[in-house]
């Protein structure tokens, strides 16, 4: 089974690709299937994942460069993982980049999964919790119409659309998962609206100063990765049939207020790391994350087998195991 | 006031300029507006309206053509109608073709909006109830998610997400209708998959056969001619912020069933018209339009002022007025 992951260098590329690579097989309808190759395409060289048990092969290129694609594609594709992406804030302040990459790249890459595998491909698109917004009911449900606030939701949204008419047309084989806010990532701050969800956590652990541009009562929906990526893997083995009328899916957050992920640090850190927490109220960030639901019915999901974390000191804690520096890891066994 | 009416020389784009040129004012936020120019874009040369108070252009061209859509828009444009569309069996048989005039036409449209109006222009879009399908709940209402189950409500649903965001942002401002079931259309049948829904009052009452592709328990939502371009107009005067967090509205319609339509044309034009209808099942055609709802809660529309027909009745005696040859009339003047 050959696999390609777009955005392979990318927070959760790197993850999957890991995760597979570990694995060796990959669920299908049938059971687990054999990895044979792994390509991880993104705008940069990715790093290849260590102890992989499959061929690994690291391909540069422009999403939006046709070339390029069918060159990534020559090679076959059982199963894409569409994770490439301009994330929300970058969206909104450049809306031809977030068209031609969230839109027209996603395009892109599902005519080229069309041609590269007459129809069997499983197309694996990350959509997001940024598809809601606006006038929504008490509770989100699986029949709420997506009306997005911002621009990176509207593509994503679209895209989503896109993904189901492949699907139903027998050009793919399409899941399209709509990922909660997901935290606590590792690394560094980046331009998605909702990074001081991950920073405000990981940060104080490792000693640093995090910005917090929101207030403590706004309520999210939230994800590990660590539950993503199993969300990932899983939706690759769901039978088709599974989907009903539409290939999208809300995947099981936990809601979460910024308080209570605030609390979580200190039960972890103490008072000394939630002192590294610097407010510093931001209006354009507040009314987009503030715009997204946090209560949902993920009744779809759940009856397709995705799972939730169990809370938000499980999501902490999984972030100090698989992610968290020595410092992160230090304080976390002195509390 | 510059009025461009993209698909012009359509059915609806010919009633709609035809009102115009008439009425030579159009609603707008403040009330009446003069109009100075209404411009007819489309494949062929559209005919002029009769009886024109304001100047009439008709310009030929293809929608994908950029050259063109610059023309077009070189002399401002304070309102567009973008009707131009592929209908629902042909996008179903030709994917490609679809997407290039029902979304790639319609997002070349708005940019060209966009430059032209410096966010002012009035983007007025038909999309269709084809964006509803798949398992809905019993009465479809403003916050049920389209879940499209043919190409055509796809690129229909994804170029409202467009218009709304575009709208969102300041480039345009967006109106996207959601037309019930039009009917009873004049003219021929033609490749939409709800042609027979016009076919089976129009023909007989003109002396001719009708194909009858669906059983008579079919439950369609319907809007006449007359009241679609009520809406058209109506539509350039709501103020933007009325419509909330999209830009998108379903019309209120009525809900009938075939059996219903064929009881109306008894009732005008007796048995013998009846008889004219041919039973012909296409379980396609059938899958298409059976997949269409037929039972909404349309509380946006009429808080937006938009409204529905009185009957089916008064939508025979509408076309019998409007439209029909003399043979309706004179059977409608016999029963």
């Amino acid at each position: 089974m050959r696999i390609i992951i777009t955005g392979g260098a990318g927070f959760i590329g790197q993850k999957l690709a890991a995760a597979i690579a570990r694995a060796g097989t990959l669920p299908g309808p049938d059971g687990g299937e054999a990895v044979r190759e792994l390509v991880l395409f993104d705008q940069v060289e990715a790093t290849p994942p260590p102890e992989a048990r499959v061929a690994i092969h690291t391909v540069a290129g422009d999403i939006a460069d046709t070339a390029a694609l069918d060159a990534l594609f020559a090679g076959g594709a059982d199963v894409v993982y569409h994770l490439a992406s301009v994330v929300s804030a970058a969206a909104e302040s450049d809306f031809e980049l977030g068209m031609g990459v969230n839109f027209d790249g996603t395009r892109a890459v599902l005519e080229a999964s069309r041609k590269a595998g007459g129809g069997a491909t499983r197309f694996i698109f990350t959509s997001s919790v940024a598809v809601f917004g606006g006038d929504l009911p008490p509770v989100v449900e699986d029949h709420t119409a997506p009306m997005p606030q911002n621009s990176y939701g509207i593509q994503k949204a679209m895209a989503e659309l896109l993904v189901s008419d492949y699907s139903r047309r027998g050009f793919v084989d399409g899941r399209a998962l709509r990922l909660p806010t997901i935290a606590v990532r590792p690394g560094r701050p980046n331009k998605a609206a909702s990074t001081f969800a991950s920073s405000i956590i990981r940060e104080p652990l490792q000693g640093e100063e995090a910005v917090l541009p929101v207030p403590e009562e706004l309520a999210m929906f939230v994800l590990s990765p660590r539950q993503a990526i199993q969300a990932l893997v899983h939706a690759a083995g769901i039978p088709a049939a599974d989907f009903g009328g539409s290939r999208s899916v809300m995947l099981p957050g936990i809601r979460v207020t910024v308080g209570e992920m605030i609390s979580a640090l200190r039960r972890v850190g103490g008072d000394a790391a939630v002192a590294r927490i610097r407010r510093e109220p931001d209006p354009t960030i507040e009314a987009i994350v503030g715009g997204w639901p946090a209560d949902f019915d993920t009744a779809k999901a759940e009856r397709l087998g995705f799972q939730r974390d169990e809370g938000i000191d499980a999501i902490v804690e999984a972030f100090i195991e698989d992610d968290s520096l020595p410092a992160a890891r230090a304080a976390f066994v002195q509390h």
